[in-house]
């Protein structure tokens, strides 16, 4: 909070969570709304958060045997007929390319010419064409399993569209993968889950709870779907990643045989997981605060941001000749095998500007040096984790031995706070009185039992915009009633409204 | 050559060179046609390239300034409509999006249906958006100069597509700057050129030409274009990038004005520059030979592979055990500032078919291991830009201590070689008879003066398919006469066929 007593995001969480969310980003320029309808423009400080993204999951990737390729951006139509389910789940939302060719009309405007034989869609996710090719490259078990990965853009026509959340086209990584079994097949959907649950556990600081999806939340054309929820600030849920068990749904679609030790020709079985550019949307929902983002070190592009004050009668050229010592300084000093990174901040600008902007840009750590700092010896250290005016004086020494494991308990904090949010808000619901009140009341994940009832699912959707998040995957099974239908039930459901 | 005096790859570049190149990518596995007209998919091996050329030149974007963004994938027609050269440029091989939805008819046939209002063409390049942009993150001169850069697909429908040259999606960055002054924009556009032919010359191998682009060669709307152009084997040119000063144009058409110090309104100066995944495809046609792909160690994606030769006496526990050994060791090398990449090939494959399926795919050592190795205490080492049979014995010691010196030879000897094989094939042409006889008859490319006629220049691209391809840098003004108009002129351009 400033010291006129006004945060520095204007409306608070408290008074409008989305807006409060979109003027988040606004401030710390990560991205923007494009002039295309429902597109984005990611900005350098929205861009560098979603290479530290990829760079991370990348090596976990790569450890586990994947291998990045790239498939084409376009699908034929008669591709998507393949797999009825598949189709089903994705025509309303595909762009769809029917020509290759401009012309210029009247006054010079353009008009499209050269229609296709056959039209195209943009990929909204490639298990048709990914199929297509294992058919090929598959013949032999000694070809399984197969393990792919790409990085790319979707796109996926959205009506409503919000900031990294919901983008009509977006950045992401789908992994596909065939096997010789379901076990093997069931074991890797299951394995790259716990990647993505380590992954925005441990690096973005977000709780999650990593469960299966029911039978009506499923993927299109998957047999199994299991996901990770976290829960936002509002009590919402973002499902933050999926990864799917596919069967031999797609392999059956596409013909993706192969013969097994005996000579036996066989149907492989197939996965696909991904997450997107949304994991940068659910990390500003859960650690952004009224003054802006707040940024897990581990993720960080700039972990350390050194600020001269200058004032009338401060030796400027001595000042920033220290602070860009201590840069050199603190780069030197390594943080999970890699430099830290850090930014002095010259710019032509007030003091107190430049520093509400790297506190709305979220960075974790800023140093304020001015003359008295100097001449006394000691930095005032502030962690974008505490209040803006709560000073740690630390020497230089101190620091730099100690930065890597400041940053670590920042990062900590961060996560132990959102998750007793997450705790505090998770409630064990048995009737279907309390359900309602709690959804038309508190915010937040209700833990009920559930008789997967389609009626009722429609019910729950229509009357509380409620639906079944997940089976929780670490909940012991648990005899009980679905409060909705009395039907028996063997276990209980996350419930929650969603993103 | 393999034994039975066969060539692995068959036809040899001498029979018939475009069909070697598409035999050579298909056996190293790096890429292969698309079921999408025109598109591509990159296989692990190409992506692999990719991805090193990726890491190694984003690195120096960063390192001058510059930060990555992500625009979008689509552009209004409207966009285009506002730079007529550009329009005009383009125009041809857009592919547009008209609809976003699909709904299912007849026999579960998709049809295109929701009509856009306005149709969105999938980006060829992104200057209009990024103008757009630029014109609202652009105020005053200290926001200038703006320096970013996007790695993406970009759209143009060739009719007429080859692997990695020449396909209607492809991978690039496009870097797009802007600056207060003409000098300052001109000064980027050549920094970046710089820095493409250290990149492609020290990492690739690829000697290069640098120069600037004719008047009818230019980027439709810059006012200079700067390329750098390679030999292929068969003497045809490669534009292996380009580096564009656009001028005012691009500034004008979307209003990018800023506030100088003294508070006049001014129209920047902007850039755009961009490699393509079509430096792969040059590598391999500068460096393939008739066994396949040689890859250059600082772009490899496997600097060094072990192959164990299990023979029916071999005690093959013990051999895998040594390799596996030698395989961390290996691994422990540093090369360039990271570790060594091995693999060692234990597939169930006979041990001939393992050394040429390396061979193909162009792995810089390849170590070959049996019990006669292990028991007199010495590796043979096979460089795959020597002869597959010229061995090299060496003992582990000697190999540890000097793997990265040797993996630099290497890079070292494909560089001279290209460059001997481009220097050979450069010559200097006066006279209109010889230039047309070394184009009827030779390979490579002319100096030759030239008065930039476009009669003359549309009969040489008539009667030879010869074009200016650039006119160089680095060669000294020099008085002389156009053999094709007899006008003066100040300095000599490269001449050649190009892909």
């Amino acid at each position: 909070m400033s010291k006129k007593g006004r945060t520095a995001i204007q409306p608070t969480r408290e008074q409008n969570y989305p807006e409060w969310y979109q003027e988040v980003i606004k401030q710390a320029e990560l991205a923007e709304h494009a002039p295309v309808r429902g597109c984005m423009v990611i900005r350098p400080g929205g861009y560098a958060l979603w290479e530290n993204i990829q760079r991370i999951l990348d090596a976990r990737f790569k450890e586990t045997g994947h291998e990045n390729i790239y498939l084409p951006l376009l699908i034929p139509l008669s591709y998507l007929e393949r797999e009825a389910e598949h189709v089903e789940g994705f025509a309303k939302e595909c762009a769809v390319v029917t020509h290759h060719r401009l012309v210029q009309g009247e006054e010079g405007k353009l008009i499209p010419a050269s229609p296709l034989e056959e039209p195209l869609v943009i990929r909204p996710t490639s298990e048709m064409l990914i199929g297509e090719m294992f058919s090929k490259w598959i013949e032999s078990y000694r070809d399984l399993p197969l393990l792919t990965n790409q990085w790319a853009n979707v796109m996926r026509w959205e009506m409503r569209t919000r900031l990294f959340l919901r983008t009509a086209e977006f950045l992401w990584q789908e992994g596909h993968t065939a096997h010789a079994t379901a076990e093997e097949a069931l074991e890797e959907t299951l394995r790259m889950l716990d990647i993505y649950v380590d992954f925005v556990e441990n690096t973005l600081a977000i709780p999650v709870i990593k469960g299966e999806k029911t039978a009506s939340e499923r993927f299109p054309g998957a047999d199994r779907t299991f996901t990770f929820e976290a829960m936002m600030q509002d009590g919402k849920a973002l499902q933050a990643g999926t990864s799917h068990f596919l069967g031999q749904n797609f392999s059956k679609a596409n013909e993706i045989t192969f013969r097994d030790p005996e000579g036996e020709l066989k149907h492989s079985w197939t996965t696909s997981w991904g997450v997107t550019t949304r994991l940068i949307g659910g990390m500003i929902m859960v650690h952004g605060d009224d003054d802006g983002l707040v940024i897990p070190p581990k993720i960080a592009q700039t972990h350390v941001v050194i600020i001269p004050l200058i004032h009338k009668e401060t030796d400027e050229e001595k000042l920033l000749a220290y602070c860009t010592a201590l840069e050199k300084k603190v780069r030197g000093v390594q943080y999970h095998g890699r430099p830290l990174s850090v930014f002095v901040d010259k710019r032509e600008m007030r003091s107190g500007e430049k520093v509400w902007s790297w506190i709305k840009k979220g960075a974790p750590i800023r140093i304020e040096v001015g003359q008295r700092e100097l001449e006394a010896g000691q930095l005032s250290i502030a962690k974008r984790n505490k209040g803006h005016k709560d000073f740690e004086k630390q020497t230089e020494d101190e620091l730099l031995a100690t930065l890597p494991m400041q940053l670590d308990d920042i990062q900590e904090a961060l996560f132990t706070k959102a998750k007793s949010f997450r705790d505090d808000h998770l409630v064990t619901i048995d009737t279907k009185e309390e359900f309602y009140q709690f959804f038309k009341k508190g915010k937040g994940f209700a833990l009920t039992h559930w008789s997967e009832d389609p009626v009722a699912e429609k019910m729950l959707k229509q009357e509380l915009s409620v639906t079944p998040r997940c089976i929780p995957l670490d909940l012991p099974a648990e005899e009980g009633t679905c409060p909705f239908t009395g039907k028996k039930s063997s276990r209980r459901v996350v419930f929650g409204k969603s993103y």
